[in-house]
C-alpha cells in the first residue's frame, strides 16, 4: 500500500493533470476524513456503482463535476496550499453535487446549480473554517449542508428548478407507533450497511462494503468506528421506537456514523474515556437526527448531514479543554 | 446566615458525599445565578412542593436525577474545579430534568432521556461556555434550551417517547383580541408570582414566595430585580394586549424575570444607567417571548428560557464596551 | 462638492443641533455604506417622496423618529465616538423605522414599537459588531433584521399591534410556472430600478433614481455596483424562472444590490478577481433570497435584508485570507 501511494505521488509530482486528479480523489476521501487518494478512488467507484444501480447515473456525474468545480474555484481563490492538496476544499463540493443530483430533476438548470454550488461551497468552506478555527474546531460538512439547503429551498421559488422529489411542507405530528416494527436480522444488517452508504446519499449494501474497504485501506480505526457507529445508531433508533423503514434505509444512521468516526478516530486521541464519550455522542446524534427530521418537516428539505454537524460541534467544542 | 454556611462548609470538607450534595444544591441555586447551597435547598423545596401540589411528583424527581447525572458527568469529564464546585455544571441539567418531567409521560423511556439529557447538558455547557467566553459572555441557560428542544422535537419521531402534552404543529395566526381581557388585582398578583415560579416551569404562588425567599438569603438585589422584572413583564404584556391566560399563568414573565436578575443584579455593576438598561432589556424580553411563542407554533415545542437567552446575550454582548 | 461638505462640517462644528442632524443624515447614508451627509439627505428625500407617493407618509416619519431614537440611545450608551459620528449606529434604526411603518398599522402602539426598536437596534448593533469583529467582518444590517423580525413576529401575539398586512403563516409549495412570464423591456427596467429602491422598502422608480444620485455624489463605484447588482439580479431571477411580479416589484433584487455594493465597492480592494467574486456573490444572493422567501412562508414575516446579510457574511468571512 505504502509503495503504491509513493508511486502515485511520484506520478502526480510529474504531471499537473494527475495532481488535479489526486486532489479531487483526496477531496472525495475527505467526506469520511481520509486524506488518501486510494480511499477516494474506492469511494468514487462505490458511489458510481450505487448511482448506476439506482438508475440515476447523473448523481455520480454531478458529484464529480461539482468536486472539480470546487477544486478549481479553490485554486482560483488562492486557498492555503496544504489544505487544497489534502482535499479539504473538495469534500463539501462533492456532497453538494451528489445531493443536487439526488433531489433535483436532471436537465440544464441542474448543471448551472451544480457549478454554482461547487464554487460557493469553497467560499462557504473558507467562511466556516475561519469562524470555527476560533475554537479549534473544523468546518466538518457544514458548508455542504448550508449551501445545499439554500439551493434546495430556493428551488421552490424558481420554476426552472424541478424539486418535485422533495414534496411539500407538512404539519408536524407524532409518528404512528405501528410504523415501528420489530427488526429481523436481515433488516438490522441492511440498516447498518445503508447507514454507512447514506453518508454519500446512497442506500446500497454493496456500496457500503466498498466504502468500508476504502476506509480500511487508509485507517482501520476509522472503518471500525464507522461500523460501530452504524450498529449503535440502528440499535438506539430501534429502542426509541423510530420508524422501521427509516432505520432499514439507513436514514437515521448516516449522521451517527460520521459522528463516531469524527470523535472516535479523527479529532480525539484514543482512550477508554474517548470511546465512552464517542458512544454518548453517537447515541445523541440519533436523537438530533430525529429532532431535525421533525423540525424540517414544514420546510420540505432533508437534514443532509446537519445532525452530524450539530452533534459533533457540540462534542468537539469542549476539545480545547481536554487537550 | 454566615455562621450556618460556614458550618455547612466544614461538614462538606469532611465528607465527599456531603460535598456532592453541596455541589448539586449550588447547581439548583445557579438557575437564578446564586452560588449558595441554602438558596439551592429552598429552591429544591419550592419545586418539590410545586410538583407535588400539581400531582406531578415525577417532575421534581426528574430534576433531581438529572442534576446528579450532570454533576457526575462533569466530574468524569474533569471540568474546571471552581466551576464544578460552584454549581455551574448543574443548573442546566436540573432544568432539563424539570422540562422532560413536565412535557413527557412518565415511564422507563423518560428516565433514559433524563440520564442522557443530564450528561449531554454538561457537554453542551462546555461547548457553549467555550464559544461565548470569546466575547466575555456566560452560557446562561442556552445548553438547557438547546438540549431540551432537541429531545422534545425528537419525541415526535420516536414512538417510545410520549409527548402527547406538546400537541402538534400549527399555523401561525394573530391572537383573538377578545383573549386579552382587562386584568384585575388578583390576576395581576398571580401573573407576577407565577412569572417567578415559571422560571422552574411551575405555576404556583407559594413556590414563587419560597423562590423569592431563597433568592433573598443569598442576594437581596437579586430578589428585588426578580420581583421588579415580573411586575414590568406583566404590565408590558398587558399593555401590548397579550393573551390574559398566558399573563396570569406567568408564561410571558419568566424569561423577563431572568433577564432582570442577570442584567440588574449579576453581570453589570449597579448604577442608574444599568437600571434603565435593565428595564429596557426586560421590556424587550417580553417582546422576544411573544416572538418565540409565535415562531415555535409550527414546531409544537415550548420556548423554555430561549427568550431570556437571546435577549440577555443581546444586552450582555456590548458588555466589554461598558467595562 | 468638497467645498459644500467642508462648509457644512464648519457649521456642524459650531452647533450641537446641526451635529445631531449630521449624524442622522450620515446614518441614513450608511444604509448603503456611505459616510456622507449629502448622500443621507438625498436618500431621505427619496424615501420621503416614495412614502408620500404611496400614500403612507408614516413610513418616512417612522424612519426619521427611529434613527433619531437610535442616535440618542447610542450617545447615552457612550458608544465609540468615531462610529457614532460616521452614522454607524443609525442605519439599522432607520431601517427598523421604515419596516415597522410599512408592515404595521399606524396608531400609538406603532410609535412605542418604533422608539423601542430604535433603542434596541443600537444594543443589537453593539452586540453584533462585538461578535463579528472577531473575524474582521462588519455587522451589516443584521441588527435591523433581527430586531424587526422579533418585533413583527411578536405582533401576532399582541392584540395592540395590528400586523394585518403580514397575512398568516402558510404551507410551503412550489411556485406555479405560469407566474414566471417573459419580461418585456419596461418590466425589466422597472425591476432594476425597484431593486434599488426596495433597499429602503420602497417600490418607486423615481426614488431609485434619486438613490443612485445620492450614491454617485459620494462614490461613483458604489452607484455603478448598485446598478450592476440590480441588473444581474433581475436577469438571474428571470433565468431561474422566478415569479415575474416579484422581479418587477424589485423584491428579488434589493439584497443582491447590497451584496454587489458591499463586495464590489466597500469591503474589498478593487481588482478583476474581486469583480468576478462579486458577480458570483450577487448571483448567489438571488438564490438566498428565493430560499429565505420560502423558508419564512410558515412564519408570515418578510426576509428584509436577511439574504444580503447571510450571503455577504459568507463572501466576506474569507476576507482575512485575501488580505
Amino acid at each position: 500500500m505504502e509503495a503504491l501511494l509513493a508511486w502515485w505521488e511520484r506520478l502526480c509530482t510529474a504531471s499537473k493533470l494527475l495532481r488535479l486528479v489526486d486532489i479531487n480523489l483526496r477531496g472525495i476521501g475527505q467526506v469520511m476524513f481520509q486524506n488518501n487518494p486510494l480511499t477516494g478512488l474506492i469511494f468514487f467507484v462505490a458511489i458510481g456503482w450505487g448511482s448506476y444501480a439506482a438508475g440515476m447515473p447523473q448523481v455520480a456525474i454531478a458529484g464529480l463535476v461539482c468536486v472539480i468545480a470546487a477544486t478549481l474555484t479553490a485554486h482560483w481563490l488562492h486557498v492555503d496550499e496544504a489544505g487544497l492538496a489534502s482535499g479539504l476544499y473538495g469534500y463539501n463540493g462533492y456532497l453538494v453535487g451528489l445531493a443536487l443530483g439526488t433531489f433535483l430533476a436532471a436537465g440544464p438548470p441542474l448543471w448551472i446549480y451544480v457549478l454554482l454550488g461547487g464554487a460557493v461551497s469553497v467560499v462557504a468552506t473558507m467562511a466556516t473554517a475561519n469562524m470555527f478555527k476560533t475554537w479549534g474546531v473544523a468546518a466538518l460538512t457544514a458548508p455542504f449542508v448550508l449551501v445545499t439547503w439554500l439551493l434546495l429551498l430556493a428551488s421552490f421559488a424558481f420554476s426552472a428548478i424541478d424539486a418535485g422529489a422533495l414534496g411539500y411542507g407538512a404539519k408536524i405530528t407524532a409518528i404512528d407507533p405501528a410504523a415501528a416494527n420489530p427488526l429481523n436480522v436481515s433488516a438490522f444488517a441492511q440498516g447498518v450497511l445503508k447507514s454507512i452508504s447514506q453518508v454519500f446519499l446512497k442506500g446500497s449494501g454493496l456500496a457500503a462494503l466498498l466504502l468500508l474497504a476504502g476506509l480500511a485501506v487508509s485507517s482501520l480505526a476509522a472503518a471500525a468506528f464507522a461500523l460501530l457507529g452504524a450498529i449503535v445508531a440502528v440499535i438506539t433508533a430501534h429502542v426509541l421506537g423510530a420508524e422501521s423503514e427509516l432505520i432499514t434505509g439507513g436514514l437515521l444512521g448516516f449522521s451517527p456514523v460520521l459522528t463516531a468516526v469524527a470523535l472516535g478516530a479523527v479529532f480525539y486521541r484514543p482512550s477508554a474515556r474517548v470511546v465512552v464519550y464517542t458512544l454518548v455522542g453517537t447515541v445523541f446524534t440519533v436523537i438530533v437526527q430525529g429532532a431535525m427530521n421533525v423540525a424540517l418537516t414544514p420546510f420540505a428539505i432533508p437534514t443532509l448531514t446537519g445532525p452530524f454537524v450539530l452533534a459533533s460541534w457540540l462534542f468537539l467544542l469542549p476539545r480545547q479543554h481536554f487537550e
